[in-house]
């Protein structure tokens, strides 16, 4: 296969999971939105779809990372090349940022009626609840660690999952890692989800926005990238350490 | 197969989408409802999976279009015969209607106890949380190309979707696009969703109904049908690009 | 296939559905519980859930009726033997009964805490948001009539649904029925889900309880029977008119 | 297989479930927590989607039981070796207490920021709405009952489930037990479940924090393996009463 069209596929992944999951933000956030207040069960599932949806529209062609960590995570381990994870990343944040300028399109009107400038980012970019840096550095590497260690369990072929639910199921996980860990910074738990629109948030003629927060930028960045790499180390570390009943079942 | 059945599981299909849909708000938002302020997931959701059920219903027959803006899409594309659309549409709006006028008679005691008249639109047709029409168009116009995506997406061999979990995907897509665009226009993405309650609106002897506000209607039907094409055509963009892979897969 | 042994299922699989199902009104409305207040998104999702987990335990025995209008319109259509169907609901009335009877041993201080009559009453058995017999009978018709077409559209071959899936479906079919039609009536849809806690309601030694509202009590009987012999009707009219597609397919 | 491998899955399985689940509860009570409030559908959604990835992560290696009431219970009825209980339970355990510290750590700023012990302590280990221990323990049976009856049901092979949704199907049981009977004591049914983060909860060294409630300890311990037990146990005589059909299908 080409790589391009691989390429392609992150961008265009990435994109509509952007899309989604800031217009979830946006829905639940925006002054006049009528579904202002939805709480959040519509915020973990709205992502968790979202990221689904992605996956359905471009796993047969890239597998769908749709997130810089886990392009990593995967190439350290092997299972991927790493002369693809440069074009995989680009792609990505290129992807979250055009994603997220999509989601600025459909909510228009009601992002130039919102008088709050922190909303006006918040439905973007993540953010912390307590402003403390290496505790949310912690929490965003402990949720990475939950995502990739749940995408290979349901990916692995011992479970017997049909791949055809796969992604349904790796949405479910982006859910319950919204549910248990992200009343803290906002389970960004991938770079190209946080960076791409915090990019589009500073380039976009927003009526009335204040900053892009540009110094918490590194945290959903960092935090993700060691998340997975810890995450993919247990796995292994796991599922070795069980070989042989893998090479028996 | 006879046309004829496929026109009957379009209007049978459609009618269940829209008194299960219709349903949905009017639970939400009727002044005497158990289920008033029951809140956005539950709209979401519930349109959803009345999508989801619809489909279970009539796929099997006509393919569970339910939606003429994603009929003319799959004739364009020539994955349909244009011979069929008119029957299709047809069937649609009059399935809409019908759901709609069976939705009022499940509430017929409450729709008449209900104070507010904009409740009482609301309840069967979509408007804008600001209005601004070409916004608004372009909000239902992007949510129309993410479900055409979608429904491409879940329904292509080469993601190994069984056929019987289909609708149910479906339906979560639905979902998605109700949290991820639903604040700004109420997600009608969908003509005859919008065009076949607001008839009924205007029809129905509902006690203290204002205007259907007429003025709106065409956003609804002119948005997402560009919307569908516009979703099909990136579709088959993308799939294209990437045919290598799909043949060698 | 002993005959006991599926009126063991109805009564096992009734009483699990109305344990749990009695039990999430209970969690949702008594006075001290830790979900008061959760909202009709639990209300009908856990609803849906009581069923399928109930469908699980006892589908492979008896098909997991569960609700007396469903056996008769099974059997009115030559899909249920006649001689089985008093034995189905006197299983199904005695399940339910005993289902609220253990829901009430899950909340008993709870219950006895709760101040309200109504909602000691309400936890058990379904009642009008506006009291008027006959629409509220029209409600109940429609909603069963509903369960009925989304049953038979679930569980027929056509649709290729894979068997282990089916009762997952049929509980989001009660959890959008709930949604859709729920707010007038609490979606009663079964006359042994009402009648078998509103005789526990009037047997149990409730502390503080107010009367058990008998005279509303044929309404849940006897609309979702005819709503049930609706339903199988259309189906049927609508199967058969396609049946040139079902004989091809 | 090495009992060893076992022993490691269900520490690791254990420890995810309560990591996912405590930060459920951290992220809807804590003070300054994004999902403040955000409800009951939430914590019952929440814990059974964390269940459904634990089990995808380890239940080809151990069965993921996660609960040593399950494993008392498989043990009594011949479904699994006696010898290996010990190590199955102190792995529980163990995961348990990790799993706890694994969420304080996500939680760690919001932990000391939240002014209320008992929310502090509520977070970890479970309570009762009304503290009266044995009907508490009758709610902890009831609920465990219909943990073990609805596992034995899903993976019962006359269901024809496909072995890759059990992890989904069980996740949507423990929703549904919480949404029916979570509402008096916050469904433990689970004796691992509370004790680990019990533990958890008088080692951490935590700002502010009150007692540990060592008192109702017991009740989420004996309450779960009577039920568990009980629960087998009418599996076992439904089943067995049903043999005939059994081995026709």
């Amino acid at each position: 296969m080409e790589p391009s069209s691989m390429y392609l596929a992150e961008f265009i992944g990435t994109a509509l999971l952007l899309l989604l999951g800031n217009g979830v933000n946006m829905t639940l956030s925006l002054n006049k939105s009528f579904g202002k207040g939805g709480g959040w069960m519509v915020t973990c599932f709205g992502w968790g779809m979202s990221v689904t949806m992605a996956a359905y529209l471009t796993g047969w062609v890239s597998g769908a990372h749709l997130n810089p960590a886990l392009s990593i995570a995967l190439a350290l381990t092997g299972r991927m090349e790493w002369a693809l994870v440069p074009g995989y990343i680009i792609a990505q944040i290129l992807g979250g940022f055009t994603g997220a300028c999509l989601a600025y399109l459909v909510y228009k009107d009601l992002m130039d009626n919102e008088p709050d400038p922190a909303v006006k980012l918040g439905v973007f970019s993540t953010g912390p609840a307590i402003d403390h840096k290496p505790w949310n550095a912690v929490t965003e590497i402990i949720g990475t660690a939950i995502l990739i260690l749940g995408i290979l369990a349901i990916g692995y072929g011992k479970n017997l999952v049909q791949p055809g639910i796969t992604p349904f199921l790796v949405g479910l996980l982006i859910c319950v890692i919204g549910m248990g860990t992200g009343g803290a910074t906002g389970f960004a738990i991938n770079p190209a989800r946080d960076l791409g629109p915090r990019i589009a948030h500073a380039v976009l003629p927003i009526k009335g926005k204040g900053g892009s927060n540009w110094g918490y930028a590194w945290v959903p960045i960092v935090g993700p990238i060691i998340g997975a790499v810890l995450g993919v180390i247990i796995f292994d570390l796991f599922a070795n350490y069980c070989a042989e009943c893998l090479t028996v079942l």
